[in-house]
């Protein structure tokens, strides 16, 4: 089902046209079609994504039910109808200057191009977030496939194919196309209406510097990683310091820690107590399988330069073996960390991350204040920590897309309440999320019918639509 | 109260440290105290802004009305509190994997920089749209003001400052700077979160371009302009000729036709029977007054370029004088305007417009397809015009902001529906709109706060906050 770049946006745009007149019924249908043949085909799937990522089988299996997860998420979304924000003005003539009935709801953009990660084959890859949501949103897709796993994607693309032709979706709606120039074709495609991406700083600034370059700009919405620094308070070390390093140390190989929400960063004041749990702990852990040689080598290569920092030091190192990533954890002091913070504040992908010992209360919120944009950060502290938690809090606001307290960012939930994102370069565009049932809304945008009879409007903004319920009339909801 | 443009982002900063913690009622004392100071100021703004724009005196005093409207419609906006989209989902730890308590909700994205328009020096200026909306949303501004009209946009600006103090804002929360330079400097300033922007397609796009180099790029919210063209069905032709005509002509003359929703084309079957309105109604029409010599000057030769255009033939010009711009009205064939596209499909800035004649209902169509992003577009149809207007609405769905049906697209509703923006070049960003109580949405993001006790969240997050009444919580609202 490979198909050119202009053959794919071409048809997506003949099976959009179709397509955006479909109820929300016929939509919900097709996203459960989908979730039904994700999950029918696991057994199918797993194996093949095992040799292309080497991640292990249960972790694929669970990926797996995320993927259909956020297809029903998204069918519960589409069904709740607050996504097409509906605002109606009545006619006011008594108004000076006279207002006309004004009748807004949201659209679906049109085609969207979907570039999905390397590190979940799954829940972001070809049938991920992004295209679930693109697709909740009334759009159609065409989807670059990461060249990580290019035949679990295929096979994935084909299965999303026949959910959708099950349910009598146009040809075209939904295609895959490979290799990085027809990637690049795709993004410069002139009948494109937006790109989501997720994957690296790297790949996302490439794109977003090719889409700002259109003629026509077009909305890009990348997802390109964090540095996810954690901060411990004083009495949560002395409170509980072995289970905070046990934590941090889960959280940083979860998925060989090769997750975007990976803790790059654990900062605190008298470190010292953390780091000698750490390097009991780190010393006993297993060596991590990576996704692939060059994924481990680029990783052993970055990790190689961090420790070679001035004033870096390594805590504990894993056992390694001839063809696993070992688990590294490095120290630095926070004075040593301002001083070279090109070289110590890099986001590595893969089990190796950085204690930041700092010598006071004023040395941790100088480090707080040099994160630039993150997907997430973090605080341990307790209930007697006085005024630093909400000091680092207010700081951390500024640069996070989500923040957590007492637990660790890996571990994504897909819910309403969900924000995946952030200010640059955690995302391109810090006012949405990628995960959730609100990543959909990236894909639509407002429109306003002014003085139109009903007959000539879409359905939901019909006097007599039920989707009125949700509206907001005359200013009020 | 110039200030640099460091200086001025500087303070910016650190006057929104202390305004994000406004609590939402002080933030609407803000508002209303500009909106009184705007009201209490009319009759000394008036005749500056009189002798640097030309605009007449009922104009000028409507426009600062609707300025310290917009200002009151943004403090409705935030009394509502819809506009912190909370969303909630509580802890469930029976779920696989276990929820956390994910609490949700927009901030303020920081210092945003704001570039008013020459046309409108009160609605879209110094204290238009784009700066209430900022402010509403809790951000500090710098106010880049427009050189059309330099001395009557200091003055607002020291009046906004004026009103600023009278409720203890902290200094800096509200600044101007001038110049082009300047202009540059603050778009690429590192502490500067946000920018938008109201004028030509060519500035808007320079900044776009600059704030896209950015190391760290910010949203830009550009509203470029649209052409706006307006369909005329044959039923409508026949049944009120005279009326689509006058019509047109009050609404490209409105404001000398310097408005971004002048209808540029209007595009009919059989546009003759409209030229022959046209042709005495614009003979008949006074010379307009235009903001600028240099404005007029651009109009007049864009004007004389596209009269030059193979196939363009003139309708009328009104009568001219030694300083006013004439109105003129040009047609062309659809054949000739599809052939000669790049000539003839232009925005001009003023009393001027074109007529496309179309052989047939295909002809129609094929135009329709020819325009792209527009802020609004329209049709004027009968009852029995069978499914024309139905076809027309679906391609200008996919180009427009707004549609209007049987009326003209100037004369723009601050209201809650209202939705100003569109595709690009109607705006960077079709996802929001840049007039009405939703613009304010431009300038916040969501965060969502994970696990964390009452204790440390923002008020509006607390277990007991009014706020919740809105809020979605465990996905239901």
């Amino acid at each position: 089902m490979n198909s050119s770049t202009d053959t794919a946006v071409k048809d997506a745009v003949a099976a959009w046209k179709i397509y955006r007149t479909w109820k929300p019924q016929r939509i919900i249908e097709l996203l459960h079609a989908i979730a039904d043949q994700l999950d029918g085909a696991k057994e199918h799937l797993v194996p093949v994504a095992m040799a292309e990522t080497h991640l292990p089988q249960a972790r694929l299996e669970g990926e797996v039910g995320r993927a259909s997860g956020q297809f029903r998420l998204m069918a519960q979304a589409v069904a709740d109808s607050t996504y097409l924000e509906i605002v109606i003005d009545k006619e006011n003539l008594a108004l000076t200057p006279p207002r006309p009935e004004l009748r807004s709801m949201t659209m679906p953009l049109g085609v969207v191009g979907i570039f999905g990660a390397s590190n979940f084959p799954f829940a972001f890859g070809v049938a991920g977030g992004d295209t679930a949501s693109a697709l909740a949103a009334g759009c159609a897709v065409v989807i670059k496939i990461n060249p990580g796993h290019p035949e679990v994607s295929t096979m994935v693309g084909e299965l999303m194919v026949r959910a959708a032709n099950s349910v009598g979706a146009p040809k075209g709606l939904i295609s895959i196309i490979s290799g990085l120039e027809a990637g690049m074709e795709l993004v410069k495609h002139k009948d494109l209406r937006a790109v989501a991406f997720t994957g690296s700083t790297h790949g996302g600034r490439a794109l977003f510097d090719a889409i700002n370059a259109r003629e026509i700009p077009i909305p890009f919405y990348g997802e390109l990683g964090g540095l996810n620094p954690m901060f411990v308070t004083q009495s949560a070390i002395n409170a509980r310091a072995k289970a905070i390093a046990e934590g941090f140390l889960a959280s940083i190989t979860l998925g060989a820690g090769q997750f975007c929400t990976k803790p790059g960063f654990l900062i605190a004041v008298g470190a010292s107590a953390l780091n000698k749990e750490l390097s009991l702990l780190v010393a006993a852990a297993s060596p991590q399988k990576m996704l692939n040689q060059r994924t481990q080598g680029l990783h052993d290569s970055i990790r190689d330069e961090m420790l070679s920092v001035q004033g870096m030091k390594l805590v504990a190192s894993s056992k390694s073996d001839a063809v696993d990533a070992s688990v590294t954890v490095m120290t630095i002091s926070a004075q040593d960390f301002l001083k070279n913070k090109e070289g110590a504040m890099r986001e590595v992908f893969g089990p190796t991350a950085v204690v930041i010992d700092c010598a006071s209360k004023e040395e941790l919120i100088a480090i707080a204040r040099s994160f630039s944009g993150t997907l997430a950060s973090g605080i341990h502290g307790e209930e007697n920590d006085s005024t630093l938690p909400a000091e680092l809090l207010s700081i951390l606001e500024d640069i996070s897309g989500r923040i957590v307290w007492n637990q660790w960012p890996t571990g994504l939930a897909v819910t309403w309440a969900m924000h995946h994102g952030g200010p640059y370069p955690a995302s391109t565009n810090p006012l949405f999320t990628s995960v959730g049932a609100r990543a959909l809304l990236r894909f639509r945008r407002p429109i306003v019918y002014q003085n139109f009879p009903d007959v000539l409007l879409p359905a939901p903004l019909h006097s007599d639509s039920p989707e009125l319920k949700s509206a907001r009339i005359d200013g009020k909801r």
